[in-house]
């Protein structure tokens, strides 16, 4: 997906919202965003919003020194999903149909998102619980993941954001774990899930978990290490959790089940379901 | 008042808002964003917000050839409210306080306001109109007010935005109109209001109405008339409107008196009084 003139405000918030977890002194957030506006001026449009992303938290971390200013707010989401878990367990078992109910769950999570300098305000999870369990399901694959998931023998599981991560994990407990390799990013960006969170959570002790080599908010696969590239080609199913990784993978050469709610305008004209959908696409 | 960082987001809101009203052409309002960018990646942020307002439209008049981006939506608030003045002026006269209740509906008004990017749907009249009424108001300065309009034989009253002088309308026939001089911007900027609009809601037919030579979105005096810095300098009571004036002259070396709603963070920290305050303020 490229780049719209709507991200461009987003990216300078986000730029902000980041330069103050990572410091105080505002003559480092205005550092801060002024090189990012400087970037956006001769920005290629024709790119993905993560590619800025990745700018972004590349500029922020050389002027703030800090290396993953969302380290709190990643701790306390994850905490905070953990405790959520025992009960959110118990509504899978007691579902109907527990495989829809861990998906509606598992797009649920993805409304612990930072992206676009989404205030911790905008991140309610029970909210996103309730309306996840009860609207109807866009984009009209749930039963296309279904079949996908019962012939699968190798299943490639991107995530997204730390905290969603524990709802992934109920999902990927449904899917059965063995089957599962569970992709996370390189390297702390935004609030994204990185290989500490996966094993914060209890994920690496269930699942292969693979950091994608990259640093940015999202899957740039020319950006990926060679594993990940080759797992991606080559998986009978590629589960990708998010905005982040809709914009990167959705006009990759090979199909990808999304999993997300959408929480911008910009997504929801580009996917064609309205802000707040609960979406399982097939593109 | 300075320029803050949280300001940054804001300007490319508003240059996009701006842009889109003024064309339909993705890549024109391309332009403008980048341009935007640049200019604040090097701005001199002890300036005060209406300075980067003034060139962001600036920049989209180059860029797009139009020269009233708003002239729709000032056109469209005008209206609307024209059609509430009997009601509002009804309002006034059965009031117990009639100097209070028009100082309020003034104050109500300010919420017509697209600085930063605001969308039309942020934009509730009638809940301004109810919030301004009863909440209690911030700023400690109505008495001082009334006391200083009962001296004054020269009253200088400087509009914010389309609309909201509707509302200012009410304020001066209740000062007595001969004794005010009106002062409108001296060109189209934002939905700020010009001497078009004072004329379209029957105001250059009860007082003197003053444009101040300058096209910002604020009352800069270095770039106003000799005309109104005399004025500015000379009147008994100077009373400004909304935050783009009180950005402006909040550090000037004479007494003025504020009346706005507080609609943003920044103002809110700045001026020390909560986001939605209704405020009567002497600086």
């Amino acid at each position: 997906m490229k780049t719209y003139t709507e991200c461009i405000p987003c990216f300078l918030r986000q730029a902000l919202q980041a330069s103050r977890f990572a410091s105080d002194d505002p003559s480092v957030h205005e550092r801060v965003l002024r090189e990012v506006a400087r970037a956006v001026s001769t920005m290629d449009m024709s790119k993905t919003p993560p590619e800025m992303g990745q700018l972004i938290h590349r500029v922020i971390r050389k002027e703030t020194g800090i290396d993953d200013p969302y380290a709190v707010v990643k701790r306390r989401f994850n905490d905070l999903v953990l405790e959520l878990y025992p009960r959110l367990k118990d509504k899978v078992a007691g579902a109907d149909d527990p495989f829809e109910t861990a998906v509606r769950l598992a797009i649920a999570g993805n409304i612990i998102d930072f992206g676009g300098g989404r205030s911790t305000d905008a991140i309610d999870v029970e909210r996103s619980i309730g309306e996840s369990l009860t609207k109807p399901l866009a984009g009209g694959a749930l039963e296309l993941l279904r079949s996908a998931a019962d012939e699968a023998s190798d299943i490639l599981y991107i995530a997204d954001n730390a905290g969603e991560i524990v709802f992934d994990r109920i999902l990927i407990e449904e899917l059965s774990p063995e089957r599962v390799t569970l992709v996370v990013r390189g390297r702390s960006v935004l609030n994204d899930a990185t290989i500490e969170d996966a094993g914060a959570v209890g994920l690496l002790e269930i699942v292969d978990v693979l950091p994608n080599g990259s640093d940015a908010p999202g899957t740039i696969l020319d950006d990926c290490s060679e594993a990940v590239k080759t797992r991606f080609a080559e998986a009978d199913l590629v589960i990708a959790k998010g905005q982040g990784n809709f914009e990167t993978l959705s006009n990759v050469s090979r199909p990808v089940f999304f999993l997300l709610r959408v929480k911008c305008e910009v997504l929801a004209r580009e996917i064609g379901y309205e802000l707040g959908s609960v979406v399982v696409a097939k593109v």
